[in-house]
């Protein structure tokens, strides 16, 4: 089976359906698409289901600059740089957007041995090659081989999977593209797993949901303090990981008062609006309610002002703070360093909440199946594929955790 | 012995000489002082030996400012919150500087338990009350009861124990005043220790030969990577540290270019020296040395745009940055919260090297003794009271990494 695949599809293009953001922030619209062969180390998919992650809604509302239109008609290949030289995330359509998904090996590329036509997978933004001193360490999650980008392409070769009927490139988001009946991933963003766990649970398990796994991140201890500052899916799942690690009062932050219903099934044990504290700052209202400050401080929103609040927060001393949300690249951080040497607090950022995708996906699998890990509270709502615009709308109304999008008819 | 001691000075002023700063950037006046008797929870401790650090010339060469000297004249008891209102550290004269030392205890003040007159102590910047939640936790060298203050005065009751023959106040420094053959410290500061350790080793352990104790800050590994901007005591303190936790690499990084052959007996292998790398960055020229960057990096001079080059240089996926030195509490550290959260790096600060005085002290006194830390490089010259200005020349010129200066005739 070696680079090989015995589905009839195998080495050809298929020609199915997909969700396509044709403009910013206009609906997606369902059309016919091409679907090459996976090349060498790649691997074609046929997604299950599928689920609609903020990230996705970012890079939707995305504007395409210009200047960066004008220069990518000459210069398509270099669009990862340039957008890197202006600091600024890769606005560019048409594109297959969706990253958090499940589905069944289809057909392999060559030189792929980790998975054969009809495993079950979950393909991963985050790569894990397994070879270099990145993956190889217990460290680091960030692969030095495959190194985090975004990019519109398949992967490191810089070329689309994707056309639609009339001949135009597709663009790829994240590597993963899951808002198609079939997608191509690097063989590096696969992860292979136990077909037992329900898919619409799975699904969640490749961004926002592990993300949250906060016992990875920060080794959150028995008996401490959490502050979560964003109450949407990821801050939920720190709540829920924080609980799992053995936290004695959680805190969630939202300007939405709805969150402290929704967060208490997940541990959240306090609330603070940071619209109904007065003129206080959030952070002093933690170091009031805690005295002293929060243990641990997670930011989940990808607000550097957030960042902010949330090392003002945290427990001289001690306090950890982590960023887990996904700000602008030009947004800066800029701290006191007098305030930093005399705080003994610690400041760090996690990419996937610091997992290792190939090892930690699975443990987390495990803990759902053994009725640890609340995954089922996630999915709020649930739709056919045809309705992915409806998903769009309760993420953006504030009225869903995790819509799942199902591919089959 | 409670609150009571049985020396014939004990309970009175003591008549003694001191070293004072009268003017900012003048060299020190040897004159006699009165030292006021303890008062509840304090000490009076006869200096052996002190020793010179880069504080004490830092604080040596504040300038006042005109402004705040006017508020003073009428609000001297508010300095300290005048300074932290002004963002900057209380400059104040005359006043008796040195804050490393070892000495005897002379007399106590009531409720004074813990030491008895003629216990060798080393007084203390950083206070350990040994009660609140911060010293009762591992984690914390932060003491809530008496938090770390840049004030002028002994303690927490904000009055000096210090006149000049005149009867004009003398201010503390750091809480201990050293250069003075008798000076008065709260006993949250003092730290009894086995008097078999020679005066002029001890002396160093309670500043900067102790910040730079890597082993407790980072909690470096056996084989990793060590980078040290500034070596200096501290600097080379790290490189010691490091050593003795089995750090295969260290990279030295300084201006002086001396500073390689001195580095090599603490243990750093590498040298970089900014001023003879081209175009490159010093974060770039380590890059390049470690395949990736240095596991940890320690910021030893106390310049914030060399904290930025530590964190640049530190390797992703788990690199770990230290600030040690301390800069002026205006100095404002600015990072990409992209590149905080796409780094997984982190970034911490802290005072004395994250040590706790009174339960670290002792390890690092038996390490010594035991022939593990040495100690003995760090003194590179030693004088008697009368030239503690030669002092301040040798560590002013670079030639010197500590000074021990006599205080008996």
């Amino acid at each position: 089976m070696d680079g090989k695949s015995s589905s009839n599809t195998a080495g050809k293009p298929i020609r199915c359906r997909a969700a396509i953001a044709r403009k910013p922030r206009e609906p997606l619209v369902i059309e016919e698409v091409i679907v090459a062969a996976p090349k060498p180390r790649e691997v074609r998919i046929k997604i299950i289901c599928t689920s609609l992650c903020h990230s996705d809604i970012n890079y939707w509302k995305l504007e395409v600059d210009s200047c960066l239109r004008s220069k990518l008609v000459f210069l398509l290949k270099l669009i990862n740089d340039c957008c890197f030289l202006l600091k600024r995330p890769p606005a560019i359509f048409p594109r297959i957007l969706g990253h958090e998904a499940i589905g069944v090996v289809e057909s392999i590329g060559e030189g792929v041995h980790e998975v054969v036509e009809g495993d079950t997978v979950i393909p991963m933004f985050l790569p894990d090659c397994g070879e270099c001193a990145d993956c190889l360490s217990k460290k680091s999650n960030l692969c030095s081989k495959y190194p985090f980008h975004c990019t519109p392409w398949v992967g490191r070769d810089e070329t689309s999977r994707f056309t639609d009927i009339n001949g135009e490139t597709l663009y790829h988001f994240l590597h993963v593209s899951s808002f198609t009946e079939y997608t191509v991933v690097e063989m590096a963003r696969v992860i292979k797993v136990d077909p037992a766990i329900p898919a619409n649970r799975a699904c969640l398990l490749s961004c926002g949901v592990s993300t949250g796994a906060a016992w990875k991140a920060a080794k959150v201890e028995i008996g401490t303090t959490v502050a979560i500052f964003g109450l949407g899916a990821i801050g939920l799942a720190v709540a829920e990981g924080a609980r799992l690690c053995g936290a004695k009062r959680i805190i969630g932050v939202d300007v939405n008062q709805d969150k402290f219903e929704i967060g208490k099934k997940f541990g959240v044990t306090d609330f603070v609006n940071p619209r109904n504290i007065g003129d206080k700052t959030v952070s002093q209202v933690i170091i009031e309610m805690t005295d002293g400050g929060a243990d641990y401080c997670f930011e989940c929103v990808g607000l550097t002002s957030l960042v902010h609040e949330a090392y003002a927060a945290s427990r001289k001393g001690w306090g950890k703070t982590v960023m887990l949300g996904v700000d602008q690249p030009e947004s800066m951080l800029t701290l006191s360093s007098f305030g930093l040497l005399e705080g003994g607090k610690s400041l760090t950022g996690s990419l996937f909440g610091g997992l290792k995708p190939k090892s930690d996906i699975p443990v987390l699998i495990k803990r759902y199946m053994d009725n640890e890990l609340q995954l089922d509270l996630f999915v709020t709502h649930e739709v056919e594929f045809e309705d992915i615009n409806k998903a769009f709308d309760l993420l953006l109304e504030g009225k869903s955790l995790r819509c799942v999008i199902w591919m089959k008819k």
